[in-house]
């Protein structure tokens, strides 16, 4: 029996101004907070994400929380991803931020310079690091992937850019959180204006606008 | 008997890279609608538009189109507004390209430094110039918008960001066309953080996904 072929996806929360990390929340100021007002600016963008039960859950923050859409969704989204991929940046502060269990339980590919051999963690994580670009690091990703499972590329922006661009993403969620931020790190900058798109559904709570976007090929 | 005070809204459709016009779409290429590809990027981010009914019957484009819920949405919008504002960019291209029966048929009030006597437009359109800023433009708005009519900034860009910044908006849908541009016109630049936003809803038809936000104040 043949296996549909695992779909790569991303999915991430941007301001209304379209970015995804607010001005100031950068490794030399993590320490630093009331910085630009990143850590407040940035909560701004999660309220959200910290409010799910299915959330709270995963990263052992306690009990409760909301169990709607927004909860669905995020659940969904973690159980179809069977391998994540990520950039350096973006493992360099969740190496410093995530809990001794990270929060993937999977395979996660880093996309780094780094030469360094796979480091597993408690709980089905196993970061691999991968230091010959985007092609190299899905592949890899669809060789270990497990059954009908698909490959998530968890950020950040520069990396899924290089999917998009490259015409390797099958679909992709932005939460629209309604937040303005002026300035920081951009979700969407330099897209080829050749990728062609479709909706595929919106849904809306007080806090978060999910919209899906297919890429049509 | 009290009037509920007339809302100031403005709606936009953007590329999913925050764009509201291509790179090349300028009155100095507006011949040459081959420069950057202009013209069919500008057709691909409001394509819905053109195939709604109450457009085309609005524009005398023709009879039929689409009767769902996107031709609802932009039949609302026209109905609700009783005045629009726009910047001086927008009705200079305007005035080259709309109908001689302009497709307002209200009161639009033009922000400009150029000093001119009001132009009086077949079926009800008359265009009014503002030298005095968006406080001033507003105010006059106010002044002879109708019933429960809403005031409509229709934009440009720049004159949206100093609505928005100065607090002035209630509400505003986007209208999130899956296209990049890569390059082009940015809807959302150098915004306050201070702005207070609330998501109101979100619908979606396969090309179009509109999402309405309130501001809080």
């Amino acid at each position: 029996m043949k296996m549909a072929k695992s779909k790569l996806f991303f999915d991430v929360a941007a301001s209304l101004d379209g970015f995804i990390a607010p001005e100031g929340m950068d490794m030399a100021h993590a320490a630093n907070p009331e910085y630009k007002q990143w850590l407040s600016q940035w909560s701004k963008l999660q309220s959200w994400v910290f409010q799910q039960k299915f959330f709270r859950e995963n990263l052992k923050l306690g009990e409760g929380g909301e169990t709607g859409h927004d909860n669905r969704m995020l659940e969904e989204i973690f159980k179809r991803t069977g391998v994540s991929i990520m950039g350096k940046r973006m493992f360099e502060s969740g190496e410093r931020f995530w809990p001794e269990e990270a929060p993937f339980h999977t395979p996660v590919f880093v996309l780094t310079q780094e030469v360094r051999k796979p480091w597993e963690r408690p709980g089905g994580t196993t970061f691999h690091f991968v230091n010959d670009g985007v092609e190299s690091a899905l592949g890899q990703a669809r060789k270990v992937v497990v059954g009908n499972k698909d490959i998530r590329v968890a950020g950040g922006a520069n990396v899924i850019q290089q999917y998009l661009n490259a015409g390797l993403v099958d679909e992709f969620t932005v939460h629209y959180s309604p937040v303005f931020f002026g300035h920081g790190v951009t979700l969407f900058s330099g897209m080829s204006k050749n990728i062609s798109v479709k909706i595929k559904e919106a849904v809306a709570s007080k806090e978060v606008a999910h919209v899906t976007f297919e890429i049509v090929k």
